[in-house]
């Protein structure tokens, strides 16, 4: 079976949260789960696009219903040291070679060390002790996420992304079909279910619509 | 008891599925909804923000999971006629001084219009003949929307919705509580049963996280 693709950034609680679901789901039906760690700062400058935190009053009303979100899906979340942050040490760190199983544990760590209450992952050495914290040879992984050759696999898994036509994180790709967003993945289990409407509509005239007014920029 | 407050724009598929549930919604509180005309343009031009429809990659998404979701709702959708149009002589005609009732009936014709495959918004002497076939007196409700007092109303509840934190449609307000999206339709419920997580949480400190990067623009 095709694993499952999670497109991720630590800067997102949403990619956090549907971190903590997405075994389950994938394990649900028989799938594992590819990580792949994407720069949404990236996927923001190449669709002209501002972030939800960029835009003050749509920041003040997503932090409460990332803790609305939570709540519902029974996940402890704490407000993180700092937000917005510069993630590319820790989505370098998970571009690195790993076994499957180290890389979960090593995203795991990452995301919790945001958004569980834990450091945060822009300094170095507290990056190499949380790692190390959580069983994994922290000091490695931090020398190795500096490499050229890793900093351009990250550049090469965020413009992957975007040929794919993710535009947010996280997004789920589910055998060529694309998800976006926490509250995608009831979606996402109805399409491995083989029940997704899409199925039976007629995309092409959804998509195919003309535009009669578009706004002056 | 306080009215729920429904801020729409007919060019949102989001705003159309939100009204198909809001009724249920409130009265299941005993609540009455009072319906805000709102002009989503408006909302991205204060935000400096650009609309799903604008962004490539996220409208080609974006129209597929409204067909999930509608499916997920029982909801009948077609495509609309054109997407974007012009959504100013609809959402005027709901300024004018109407019966709650009346309102709301101009609202479903109006929204059934664009997305339950009727003949669209744009031109007036459509809109006046499927108001008509609403037993409404079209000719008479398309004639006061173009007065100047309606359209500088329409502009003062777009200023009014931007002046209580809304970024986008449909925004529903709870007791001077906002939320955004079909999505929160769930998080407005547990609010008016007195469940909302959020008033047990310690909002200012997510609000009040300090940026420690920022993207250059």
């Amino acid at each position: 079976m095709v694993p499952l693709r999670l497109f991720f950034d630590f800067i997102s609680p949403y990619a956090y949260l549907a971190w903590t679901q997405i075994d389950a789901l994938a394990a649900r039906h028989g799938r594992e789960v590819e990580l792949v760690p994407t720069l949404f700062a990236a996927l923001l400058e190449a669709n002209g696009q501002l972030g939800p935190a960029e835009i003050p009053r749509k920041r003040a009303y997503i932090f409460k219903d990332v803790v609305r979100s939570a709540h519902v899906l029974g996940v402890a979340m704490r407000p993180p040291t700092a937000h917005p942050f510069n993630p590319l040490l820790g989505l370098r760190i998970c571009c690195i070679d790993l076994e499957p199983a180290v890389r979960a544990r090593v995203v795991d760590a990452l995301f919790r060390a945001v958004w569980a209450g834990g450091p945060g992952i822009t300094e170095p050495a507290v990056v190499a002790r949380l790692l190390d914290a959580a069983g994994l040879d922290g000091t490695a992984l931090v020398a190795n996420a500096t490499t050229d050759e890793v900093k351009q696999r990250l550049r090469a898994r965020s413009d992957e992304a975007l040929a794919l036509g993710v535009f947010g994180v996280p997004s789920i790709l589910v055998d060529g079909e694309l998800f976006w967003g926490l509250d995608s993945l009831p979606h996402v289990e109805r399409r491995l279910q083989g029940r997704d409407p899409i199925d039976g509509t007629d995309v092409a005239a959804w998509l195919g619509m003309p535009a009669q007014a578009t706004r002056r920029r």
